[in-house]
Formats: structure tokens, C-alpha cells, sequence
């Protein structure tokens, strides 16, 4: 356990909530969230714009409280990649004020109505599209994700609980400071933005069964938090999930996109969710694609684990840097410059294959015909499915929906993006005129 | 423990799944739901009317297996109101059917294009609703939820997996092999329809923890099955809930129509989820209203429960008639005869008694005011909120739905009534032209 953080004048509005229990700072946000509920969105608007603009002219107090977390991370002997996650400078704190000023600008989710009809008693029904409440979000070294939470969460109209890691507790204070007091500044209640101190189990599990009081759970890191949370959860849970994604190349692909495709997937950025892990090539064209994908992937430095048809498929040039890939590789999300490749029969084990071994995520075939674009479409079972396209696109900024906390591979509520509207439930308002049922 | 239903000719395939494990009855359902949700709709009709001319066709070995149920029933001791619930009659069997028939002919949810647009890339994405795939649905006494269940899973392109009670096994066999054999006269697979035999707690925790297989799980029972399933469920649930509905009669309401919406949500059906249990009124409005509409429903057989405000403003002549309400009684779903009753302030007051002591189900505001309708409507936490309308119309069929499965007061996924698009999920589909991120 790790010591709380050391009033300092620019975080006071925090340090009252980091003495006060999980449980209280979940009601007071239940108590901020009603508020926020009912305010127009130019309200919501004006706190994010008040937010970035108190970002930046509070860097330097930032930056200082930064410098604490990355002094203690060396001295604790975080590695570089960490340490580099949990370091902000100027032009970052710029970039995320400006993140701020882009989610201010979508459009706001609530209030949207979603369907509505005159029922035949003459009753109105609408189904308007409103918050959930009090959203919390647990994450990892990288304090941006504060500010990118607590915005996304307030454009929504709900209240946040942010649970950031102990290593970026100063960051993660001062961040949190200034949203709340960005958000008193547009005149709404301190409690829309709070941070629970202390990185430990007991305060994660007090977050986790605040059932009535905290609405959704919306954990943002690796699979030991998941497998807590799975375990003690009694609020509902959205699982940002990683995923293993495949490409399938068909016999009627065009060999360009196949390649490029493929490419794309792999190579793009392959420590993401929505890079590829395993390519699938149908026999029938394995002998044109895989002798070019393969040396092209080879190239750009990543390690090939393909089956043995593949591997004589491709060509004895290319011997010599394949290895063999195992069964455990098909159920593995490598997050890393790592490619399994396996040789099919048809679309249907194309298939097969993914509906057995993918994570749900994103799925895309390479082909020119029209009834294997269909049957791959028809029958993955996956978030976003696509045809002559990178697995990479899955992404709420990229799918018009403005930006996103994450990706869900569940089934219920959110699957896909996780953008604003997924962070919104709705309500039935039906408006009569004295209607009883008979 | 009960024995396993005896062989008879009837219903052989039932038979086959009941000796199977509750994993392996998953594992087929999921099978089958591959298939189930690639099929056009037209197959999924055909096995719904299969399926309600087989019920007509077999009356005769229907009621010959409930027969055996009410029997064992009788001789176990089950009271009048459950063995009413578990008897089956010609008539009951007809409107059975007739209620398959009516989901038969329902628009098709599947396939349904929910969202779409070109990208700026050219990508065009499709947000489709599609089948969730496996749902289980655990249920008490009454055997016509067997095939009602059946119907809307079928319907919606899941397989299903029925769990009833042990007091109604022979009948839900029955009715199973029936439904299983209509879906098998269609073309579609056996396993699309199956029964897990056996009532126990370890059936119910083996399909609890089928993650992976089973999709959803959907209880329509009581609050022991609840708690169970939120202690072991691995599964995501889905919980059709009771409900603490309330009344509010503000000041500006018109008198008529507040005494017939109060005696309507009331008395029209009171052990349902959407019938009212707390009757707030405004103090200004109170003397004129609450000796008429008290004075209905204590003639109506309701017993009252009113705070002392209250029962001085009914005046002296109700006197006699009013108990004395209790904090218990507000947070009471007494599905029953009973109604509390508490005199408010002003309309944010009867907000927040709702807010505080609601189950977020269904609740109505009667007023004449425009701001008092917009204040509640925006400002009560629940899944249907009405004005000048009675709460009794929360249902799936009032709604334009359809038909539902129950009730949700949840926040994620469904809320309300769930009906046939609740039981689906939806899958992105996106068809480029060889995109890849930049």
C-alpha cells in the first residue's frame, strides 16, 4: 500500500475525496449524476471546454506533480515502455486538451430518441436515449486516460469514479482537480469527477460491489483485472476486451489487397486489439499470395508460425525464416510483431476456424466474390466483420462515432466501439391523456 | 432429486438431450445456433407454425402428460393457485398455439439494418441486428412458458435451453419434443429447441457457468432464482424483474383522471410487475382527491396504508379503513391488494421518494402542468416513465412489440420490455475495396 498524496494547494477538491471512503464517493457521485441527468448539453459542453482550457493554463502544476510519478517509477525501477506511458510533457498535455475540445464538439447522446410511435390508444411513446448514471473506470499507468474518461463520461451525462494505478497517483490527482474544478467552474457539482485513491484490491472490490449506486464498470487494462472483477463484480461489467483477429484470404482475392490487407493488419501498430494474429489463405491461391505476403511480413520484421502446407505453399526461399505453428498459436492474441499463418480447404473451415478460435473482435476475408463475402458475413460471430478491408478500422474515431473508452467484445448492450451512446441507456416516456388498460 | 421422465413414444428426441449433460446440451444448442443464424427467416416461421399445429394435433399426449404433472401435484400437496398455473386444458393448448402463431407472424428482427453509413474512406458500414445465438431460460410452474419461450427465442434466430421445474417435467417434456420436432419438420435442427431435465440447484449451476455457449440467460421466476444466479452466473442475465411502481398526483391534475390511473395501476391486475404499490399526492391536491380515490379502492378490496398526513386529509368518514403506513411500505413490491400511500410537497419531493425507494420499473406522473410532466419525465430513474397514462401499460405487446419475454430494470442492454430485438445483439459489417489505415 502506498501513502495518499500530500495536500497541495492546486488539488484541495481532491484531497477531500481521497480521505472519504469508495462507498461515499460513489454516493456523492449518484447524487452529481442526478444533476447532470438534467442539464442541457450546453452545460456538459462548457464544463469540457472550461477543462482543456484549465489544462493548459495549469501545465506546469501538471507537469510538477508528473515528475513526482516518473521520479518514483525510476527509483522503483519501471521499465522503459511503462515509464515512457506514464510521462506527459507539454506537447502531450496539449494534444489531450485538444482530445477534450474534440469529444466537447460531438453530438450530444442524450436525449436522442431512438424510436417513438402513436399506439393505437393514442398513447406517445418515446425511447429517448439518456444516461447511465455513475460510470466508473479502472485503468492503467497512463494518466491521459483520466482525462479522456472523465470527458467522454460528462459528454454522456454521467457522473465518473476514476480508480487510476498507484504509479501515477500525483498525475492522476492534479488531473483530476482540475476537471472537477473545470466542472464547478460551468456550474455543476464538484462529485461528476472523482478519483478513489489507492491502487490496492480492497479499494478496487468496494468499487466493484457498489451495486445501486455505480452503474457500469468500465475496466481499461490486462487480464489479472479482469479476472478480479469477473470474480467480485456485483455492479455490471464492459470488458474492454483484446482480441484475436484474423484475415482470410479467399481463392477469388485480389492479390494486391490480400497483401496489402494482411499487411496492414499485422504490421500497422501490432500490439493493439484490432491487429491481426493469425492469417488464413485458401489453398487454392496459398501458391501466388503466400511466396509475397510472407516475404513482405518477413521484412517488416515480423516473426511467421505457419503450418506445415503453408510453409511448402510459400516456397523454399522463404524456408529457412518460417517457423512451425502449434495449435496453442491459434488461441493466442500475441499483441506483438507475431503472425500465425494456417492454410484452409474453403471458406467454410475459414470459418470454422475463426468462430473456434477468435476472440469476437474483428474478423475480415479478402475476396472478389460476392457468396464468400456473404457466408463470411453471415456466419462470424464477431463485433465487426469485414470484407476487403484491415481489422485495424475497428475503432470508434475511425466508425464516424467520435471517439471511444474502448472495445467490447460481449454481446449485451455494447459490442464494437465503445462510444457515447454505449455509455447512455434509455428510458420509455409515453405521454397520454387519461389512458387506462382495460 | 426427482426420476427422469419415463420413455414413451412421443417424445423420443427429449429424451435424448435429457440424458445428456447439461455442457453437451449447450454445446448442441450452440451447434445449432450457427445455423439457426444464418437461415432466412421463412424457416423460422415454418417451424413456429409446425409448431402450433403439432400442439393442436397432439392435445391429446399434451394433456396426458400434464395430467401426470397436476397428479403428482395434487398428491405432493401444491396449492390451488399452482396447480392452476400447472394444468393445461384443450383451451389453454389453442390459445398456446394461437400465441405461436402471433410471434410467427411478427416482423423479423434479424437482419435488420440498425445504423449505417459510408465512411469518408469509402468503407460502408452496416450496424445489423443478428441473433445472440444460445439463450437459456429458467422458469417455474407454468408449462406454457416452455413453448412461449421456444417461440420468441426461435423467432428471434436463437437456439434455446429450456429449464423448468421438476413439478411440471412431464408436460415440459412433452411440449419440448413437440417444439423440437416442428423445428426438425422445418429443416433446422434438432437441437435448436432442448430441455434440461432434473429441477435441481446443480442443473441450475451447470447452465449458470456455460460461458462461452449459452449467450444469455433469461429467469422468469422468483427472487431465490435471482439470487442464485447472481451468485454463480458466469453467464450474463438478464433479470425479468418485479416492480415498486408508484403513482404521483400532482397538484394541476385533472381529478377524473388521477382516480381512474390511481385505481387502474392498482386494482386492474395487482400481482404483476407493472401494477402500482406507493400512491404519492401532492398536499395540494390531496383533501379533493384522496376521499374519492381512496374511498374506490378500499370498495375495490384494497387494503391501504397511509401516512398521517394522509389519513387526516381523507377525512374522518375513510377513517376507519386506512391503516398507517410504515418506511418498510415504501420499499415494499407487495403484489398484492395492498397500496401505501404518502402525501408529498411538491413534484422534486415525489421525485425523490421514487428515486429512492423505486425498483426502476414503471412510474406515472397524473398533472396538468407542463414543467411538473418535464421535471418528472426528466428526472425519474426508471424504464418507463408516463404521464397521465397508467404504469399497467408497460408490456411488450401494449408497446407495439410484439410479444415479450419479461421485464428488465436493468440499465445495459435491455430495458423494459424484453421483446424480440432484445433478444438479439448486432455485429458490425463493413465492405471496402481494399482499405487499410494510414
Amino acid at each position: 500500500m502506498r501513502g495518499t498524496a500530500r495536500p497541495r494547494a492546486g488539488y484541495a477538491l481532491v484531497i477531500a475525496t481521497t480521505t472519504a471512503s469508495v462507498a461515499d464517493i460513489c454516493a456523492a457521485a449518484k447524487d452529481a449524476s442526478r444533476t447532470l441527468g438534467r442539464v442541457d448539453s450546453g452545460a456538459r459542453e462548457a464544463a469540457l471546454e472550461a477543462m482543456a482550457a484549465a489544462l493548459e493554463d495549469r501545465t506546469g502544476e501538471i507537469l510538477e506533480a508528473n515528475a513526482r510519478d516518473t521520479e518514483a517509477g525510476v527509483e522503483g525501477g519501471l521499465d522503459a515502455a511503462l515509464l515512457d506511458r506514464l510521462e506527459l510533457t507539454p506537447a502531450r498535455i496539449a494534444s489531450i486538451a485538444a482530445d477534450v475540445r474534440r469529444v466537447a464538439a460531438l453530438p450530444d447522446p442524450v436525449g436522442e430518441v431512438i424510436e417513438g410511435r402513436r399506439l393505437a390508444n393514442g398513447l406517445e411513446l418515446r425511447k429517448l436515449r439518456v444516461p447511465l448514471g455513475v460510470v466508473a473506470v479502472i485503468y492503467e499507468a497512463r494518466p491521459n486516460v483520466t482525462v479522456d474518461s472523465a470527458a467522454l463520461c460528462l459528454k454522456s451525462g454521467n457522473a465518473v469514479v476514476l480508480r487510476g494505478s498507484s504509479s501515477a497517483e500525483h498525475s492522476n490527482a492534479v488531473l483530476t482537480a482540475v476537471a472537477a474544478e473545470a466542472v464547478v467552474s460551468a456550474g455543476l457539482p464538484a462529485a461528476s469527477v472523482s478519483l478513489v485513491a489507492g491502487g490496492g484490491r480492497e479499494e478496487l472490490r468496494d468499487l466493484a460491489t457498489q451495486a445501486g449506486l455505480v452503474d457500469l464498470i468500465i475496466p481499461r487494462g490486462g487480464e489479472g483485472l479482469k479476472t478480479t472483477l469477473s470474480r467480485y463484480a456485483t455492479v455490471p461489467v464492459i470488458y474492454a476486451a483484446s482480441g484475436n483477429c484474423h484475415v482470410f484470404v479467399d481463392v477469388s482475392a485480389d492479390l494486391g489487397d490480400a497483401v496489402a490487407i494482411a499487411y496492414n493488419s499485422k504490421v500497422q501498430r501490432p500490439g493493439v486489439c484490432n491487429a491481426a494474429e493469425t492469417l488464413l489463405v485458401h489453398e487454392g491461391i496459398a501458391a501466388d499470395f503466400l511466396p509475397v505476403a510472407l516475404r513482405e511480413l518477413h521484412e517488416a520484421g515480423i516473426e511467421l508460425r505457419v503450418d506445415a502446407r503453408g510453409r511448402t505453399l510459400a516456397g523454399a526461399a522463404l524456408a529457412p525464416v518460417l517457423g512451425a505453428a502449434t495449435e496453442d498459436d491459434w488461441d493466442t492474441e500475441f499483441l506483438a510483431r507475431i503472425l500465425a499463418v494456417r492454410v484452409v480447404d474453403s471458406v467454410e473451415q475459414a470459418i470454422e476456424h475463426v468462430n473456434r478460435h477468435g476472440s469476437g473482435h474483428s474478423e475480415a476475408i479478402v475476396t472478389g466474390s460476392t457468396e464468400s463475402a456473404r457466408a463470411f458475413t453471415d456466419a462470424v460471430d464477431a463485433a465487426c466483420v469485414y470484407v476487403n478491408a484491415s481489422t485495424r478500422f475497428t475503432d470508434g474515431g475511425q466508425f464516424g462515432m467520435g471517439a471511444e473508452i474502448g472495445n467490447s467484445t460481449q454481446k449485451l448492450h455494447a459490442r464494437g466501439p465503445i462510444g457515447l451512446r454505449e455509455l447512455c441507456t434509455f428510458k420509455y416516456v409515453v405521454e397520454g391523456s387519461g389512458q387506462v388498460r382495460a
